[in-house]
């Protein structure tokens, strides 16, 4: 099976490296068309791919392409990829919005080549190649996207690659997708943001707080040192997702702010057990 | 000099591993007096203490005090110690608000003895002794109150002793204590809850928010995993500041919402390069 991988990033480059552990065993050949000259030479110095080109069209063999480049290019690169797909390719995405995309990439996906949205799980605030990993996968939900016009067969496919990846795949609507990313990765980068924000602008107990600053506020702000752009894509892309999530998110926080206003111990105390009982549920007891 | 150590949970036990690293060349006697008497075994395994006493009175030959149990019992506490103390002791506390601990303290410390507040900005979400380390305050800001009652000798000795086991000393007005410590750590406490229960009343998503939370997630909430009471105890003691956080963060957040709402990729752009950039400042580029 020929793979491209459009994109050699953080993501495109991990994928690049896990399938070449594979590669023999499942009979794999991948190549890389990244934007620059020396992302080739870098890439295949690192194992991530059998072979590099700039040209995207060289994805004409591909039997799978991974779009692997910063949300706001999927549609455009799409647009360029598709004239040289083969009959059977598939094509699928790693953006961490999917309604739009998956929406736009339907109209424009020629009879007999198939268009599977994905969003791996998984990543760093270090977005460039050298920090790609075999491992960025592992045990990490991947989600790929269905609806009524998705092949099942080239969903199917998708799945059992990525699964021999050591993702979890789940399938999901796309509006489904984007409300629940919304929740549990846009929210944490808006509420950092926002967080840091707040001490920067404090009127009194700005210098006292920057210097005081410890774990806590270092792991919940951890976030907002991704890459600016990365956050200014997401917000612009899963806009109304977002926005109903901080709605959310605003009533749940003025629901504390009461209960601490009342000086309520006994619902205060309720809201933390909740949050803790939640949150050791999914990352079990720290 | 002879130390006493009231409470031998994390911040205590803590305090006496590192005080005896040093008891030599400091020539310090360390005595604990915890609540239970197995802890008195553990802590002299461990090798926090020299001795150890359920019986307040033994803080009579103390020079220095720590009263180091959760924030509701420092006053009691203090009430139980104050008849046993010698002339010239300093007491001193951990606990995370100020304002109306050290209020209520200077009314209570007769003459010839000395009260200033103190609150190590370190932790873990476990609070027993067993997570104690002798490094735990190593390069952490340990904030001591002064106010115009404040003895400056007293202050000054805790100050030696403090910079001894390696940790900052901020000296600040306890009001302003409480606006640092609600900032910095109480805020990043209050969303974290909050956002997770955000997530467990999702009526939408709430399943595949809680399958796909991955490492955004997993550090954003990281506090709201630790000790529900502690938080209670925060909440209720440091109100005030706390509510003029939550008012001010509230402000910064929908001042992020409106520019997403309205689609403006370059304020939205300029909000997380603003906090990626204070953030950095504090904690180096990740």
């Amino acid at each position: 099976m020929n793979i491209a991988i459009v994109g050699l990033g953080l993501i495109g480059g991990s994928i690049g490296l896990r399938l070449k552990l594979k590669a023999e065993s499942l009979k794999l050949k991948v190549i890389g068309i990244p934007r620059r000259d020396e992302t080739i030479e870098q890439a295949k110095e690192r194992g991530a791919i059998d072979e590099g080109s700039l040209n995207i069209s060289s994805v004409s063999d591909s039997d799978i392409v991974f779009i692997c480049t910063p949300i706001n290019l999927i549609i455009p690169k799409l647009k360029e990829i598709i004239p040289h797909l083969k009959k059977g390719a598939i094509v699928t995405d790693v953006g961490s919005s999917k309604s739009e995309i998956v929406k736009e990439a339907q109209i424009l996906m020629p009879k007999g080549t198939y268009f599977v949205g994905g969003h791996p799980m998984a990543g760093k605030e270090k977005v460039k190649l050298e920090a790609a990993e075999a491992d960025l996968f592992q045990g990490a939900a991947w989600i790929l996207t269905q609806t009524s016009k998705t092949s099942k067969k080239a969903l199917e496919t998708l799945q059992n690659l990525i699964s021999d990846m050591g993702a979890d795949v789940l399938v999901l609507d796309p509006k489904l997708h984007d409300l629940t990313v919304a929740g549990i990765s846009h929210m944490p980068l808006a509420l950092a943001v926002a967080l840091v924000n707040t001490v920067s602008e404090a009127k009194e107990g700005k210098d006292e707080m920057l210097k005081c600053a410890s774990s806590g506020f270092r792991d919940t702000t951890r976030v907002a040192s991704g890459d600016p752009e990365l956050g200014v894509d997401i917000f612009v892309t899963n806009k109304k997702a977002v926005l109903s999530q901080i709605k959310a998110f605003k009533s749940s926080l003025s629901n504390l702010e009461k209960v601490i206003k009342e000086g309520n111990s006994e619902q205060i105390s309720a809201l933390m057990k909740k949050a803790k009982e939640v949150r050791d549920s999914i990352y079990g007891q720290s």
